[in-house]
């Protein structure tokens, strides 16, 4: 996680481009420094919310003085929209290698949203990035808007399966991803509620098998 | 609104069945009092989160003193506590009233849910019932668990359904039910981030007509 995140930032930093000198090593150091101050975020706001949290949470979590957590990042704010900047990368990661996988469309949407919930159950930084998402009206930031690319992305595969015959020619590829991608949300948040998430992955596959009208385009 | 809480409160409280004498009049007055105060709640949990509402906002919404708004309840827990259970009765209401139009399975469970679906976007008291479902985690009080009568009460209609061969005999109503829910709980969380709500009633004839597989079952 720290590795993908410092990459990240490495990205938009042309400072870093510059060598391995002393200088380099130092801007090494910082943007080690600023993941491990945005893993310490994720946990804290996934695990307490974001009206709970306080700056010297974030700084116990690391081991670091409040001074150096406000040092990379000005508020809790700017915080939560980093994780959550991150939370979209990671998502839009998943996009990326399941379309690697090269799958026929229907077994590509099943991957992806398979994949997704193990993310949404395992991995801090998208359960901080869901929680977030859902306090966004407690936070006195802009937070990017939710499920967007990840609607056009299962529609575009949808429309190929249509194409393809996976699915009945008549089904509307826009109308099934946004149920899919809305029972996603809503079983993955009563899954939190009552359970911790544990049943998630399980939840999903029952979406997919009922949604999806798998075995139906032949008849 | 205020009448609906007012007959919930006063079957709760024996002391209003002395009768309509000085007592019962001073009775009814508290009884309409706290109904104000709980709707004055429901407005400003739905519209600012609970996390940023003072019993003052509240006291200002009915026009009252913050004293007023103390002998009624005692804390902002317990005026979240009253709002959801209120809420929770609505959504139950629902049911019931869908039950007395004796409708066919699958047209009872379309109908509950386009109810609800109007009662998300209209009734402010459903508004904050639902968003203090979501901030849960963040008030010091157990709220009752979400969408389980619900849940069973779709379930047992989509088993009617199968039985009378409404839907296909293979039919998991168990399974189905939960995805409707999950997606309407979805849907109506996406809706309100990304537009107040105002397109919740077509995201769940969406959702019904791309889950319940009407008319295949003569297939």
């Amino acid at each position: 996680m720290a590795s993908a995140i410092g990459e990240r930032a490495r990205a938009v930093n042309p400072a870093t481009e510059r060598g391995r000198g002393r200088g380099g090593l130092k801007q090494e150091r910082a943007l080690r420094t600023r993941a491990q101050v945005l893993g310490a975020a994720a946990q804290a706001f996934a695990d307490k919310g974001f009206p709970a949290v306080t700056m010297l949470d974030v700084a116990e979590l690391t081991g670091m003085t409040k001074g150096a957590v406000y040092f990379h990042y000005p508020n809790k704010e700017a915080l939560a929209l980093a994780v959550t900047e991150e939370f979209y990368h990671r998502i839009a990661r998943l996009g990326d290698e399941v379309l690697g996988l090269e799958l026929s469309p229907l077994d590509a949407v099943t991957e992806l949203m398979t994949r997704t919930a193990v993310a949404f159950r395992d991995d801090l930084v998208v359960q901080a990035g869901a929680r977030l998402q859902i306090e966004s009206t407690l936070i006195a930031t802009d937070l990017p808007r939710p499920y967007v690319g990840y609607t056009e992305l299962v529609t575009t595969w949808l429309a190929q399966a249509a194409e393809i015959g996976e699915l009945p020619a008549t089904a509307r590829p826009e109308a099934i991803a946004r149920v899919l991608i809305s029972a996603f949300f809503g079983a993955q948040h009563i899954s939190w509620v009552l359970d911790n998430r544990s049943d998630i992955a399980e939840r999903v596959q029952e979406i997919l098998t009922t949604v999806l009208p798998t075995g139906r385009s032949a008849a």
